[in-house]
């Protein structure tokens, strides 16, 4: 039966990817050797490196000044690792969500941090308004995209202080306004590549401005003047990321990317609303995410929940339980999930609703 | 043509780990995902983390009271995350290479460091002996395989203060009495796996005895609680060791693999000793590498550096030339490289010999 991988990360990826990954453990750029076997110095995965990080500055149209580094670690090494870089005195922080919260928790360590405006008060279900970025912070910090509550900050903002964004679960998804923020950064395992490599885009002049002393692999500056290669770099993720790369260009780019994301969402959003079982947790669309679909059984129905996931995961259906803290179901509609899962799960919610309902 | 992978690393591994990787990159444990889209918290991958856990502590015979934990970020963020958690005043270093001159300088960051002695006057082609361990260091760190020089500790030493060692590239080649040291790390990519996945096997009872504040994803108690599911892993690079483990295992343990590798090492010193173009650079047995053979042209033949290398890359010998350091030659003869890979670059060594001496 074929499964429809719904998964919130790691997550889908292109066939593109994979199948180039397969082929490239079998034998990378002719080499005769895997592409888990061979050296991060040669000149086949020099070219892999230099590759993705040109693309991604392509894509992204990232302007100049800016650089792309791939590195280890994951996004939460980045919570640590960005406020040692750019906060000598104080930063600002949103409180959008779980990982926000453990951004905040780390950058506390640094110095004086403020938290703008939160959203905890309602589960993380609407993104907050209104708020005062305070013209002292050495930066300021959001999540724009919250995987566990599905909420989106879908456009660029205007910040008085640098802006720094963790892009983990939206990035590559539509289309960036890099020049808006000084450092973008996220793990790869949604839009991008499998677990292990995490990418931060930093723009160069914000770099030196801190007094502490900087662990060197921590400090951007090594990543830079080493083109990512200061350490041993993820080989194989970084590989796959590469391939990602490739067949967003091949297919139109991240415009096509969030044209697809929101014909995906939009019917998603649309069949939850229509559905006497359901109800979308996230009230106010404005606040509700291209990338992370959340809803919940119709009170009436509540004891439905679980023959739902059930009778979905039967169909093919994988990863559509939504993350503890919230409850119900999720559908992550990542670049490579194709319209036709959508539409599968929509089916499953139409039978299960004429059993039922 | 056959491929002979003598890479330093990101270096060979078993036929058996290449294979079921790219099997797992298909169709992971019947799920019908690839190992690149599934969720790390899906049961089926647990089970893979768990018994990669439980084999390394059977691999190794390590005691009751340590952990094995696998991490992203690569041996040298644990230069930085080992001064970190286990040194509150000072620590004590040998310096036998470049990894180990890192790992001091990165621990000058968090109190004052002994290097008790190096062997840098000769370009670090000895294991310095005799020197003294202050009894006051919170800790002694050794790197215990050198591979850019080719020389190794292969005794696990007694000390007189906890004793911590990057294994990153001799990790399973050998037995290990875990029981000396309370800590020991290093980066997959020699004996494991592929780039991206970093172990540590650390004793519970060494932690938490430091004043400052650790950030929680380096807080080795952090990873310990989560099983190091703290954050994502590297699902893809951490299903790999496990299968490395499984074949490590089944091949029979450390023993089998420590006999191999001796047999191979000394198959291939011998032939360096004989031959009248070459000369080891190590010149102490005691000190020399059993996984990284380095040696140079015999001075009357300096000008037939060049030639050989091109001869044995066309006789399909990978990853042959010296470290730009030390010059000349090193063939890594990691765990999966097998014996037929040292005879077919002994049978070049000799075809070259006959044809210019």
């Amino acid at each position: 039966m074929k499964k429809h991988n719904f998964y919130a990360g790691p997550a889908i990826l292109p066939e593109f990817t994979v199948n180039n990954v397969i082929e490239a453990c079998r034998d990378f750029a002719g080499t005769g050797l895997s592409i888990m076997e061979i050296s991060h110095r040669s000149k086949e995965f020099t070219e892999v490196m230099e590759h993705a990080q040109s693309l991604f500055k392509e894509l992204l149209k990232i302007p100049e000044g800016y650089h792309v580094l791939f590195v280890g670690g994951g996004a939460s090494t980045q919570f640590t690792v960005v406020p040692m870089n750019l906060m000598q005195n104080k930063s600002a922080y949103l409180n959008t969500g779980a990982w926000a919260t453990k951004a905040i928790r780390e950058a506390k360590l640094y110095g004086d941090v403020e938290v703008v405006a939160s959203s905890e008060d309602k589960n993380f279900s609407y993104i907050p308004k209104g708020y005062k970025i305070p013209d002292d912070a050495d930066y300021f910090h959001i999540t724009t995209n919250n995987t566990i509550y599905g909420t989106e900050i879908k456009e660029d903002m205007d910040a008085p202080v640098p802006l720094v964004a963790d892009m983990s679960s939206d990035i590559l998804s539509r289309p960036v306004d890099v020049s808006k923020y000084v450092l973008i950064y996220g793990g790869a395992q949604k839009n991008l590549a499998p677990a292990g490599v995490t990418f931060v885009i930093v723009r160069e002049d914000v770099l030196g401005n801190v007094d502490r002393k900087i662990p060197t692999i921590f400090d951007y500056r090594t990543q830079i003047d080493k083109g990512s290669m200061f350490n041993t770099p993820p080989v194989l993720p970084v590989y796959a990321a590469l391939q990602t790369l490739i067949w967003i260009k091949d297919n139109g780019g991240v415009e096509a990317m969030q044209k697809k994301n929101r014909e995906k969402s939009s019917l998603l959003y649309q069949e939850i609303e229509r559905n006497k079982l359901f109800v979308p947790t996230i009230k106010n669309e404005e606040d509700r995410s291209v990338m992370n679909v959340c809803w919940v059984m119709n009170e009436e129905y509540a004891e439905l929940e679980k023959p739902f996931l059930e009778f979905a995961t039967r169909r093919g259906m994988v990863g559509v339980k939504g993350h503890r803290s919230v409850g119900g179901f999720r559908a992550s509609l990542y670049n490579a999930l194709p319209l036709d899962s959508v539409k599968a799960l929509i089916d499953v919610m139409q039978e299960f609703e004429s059993m039922k309902a």
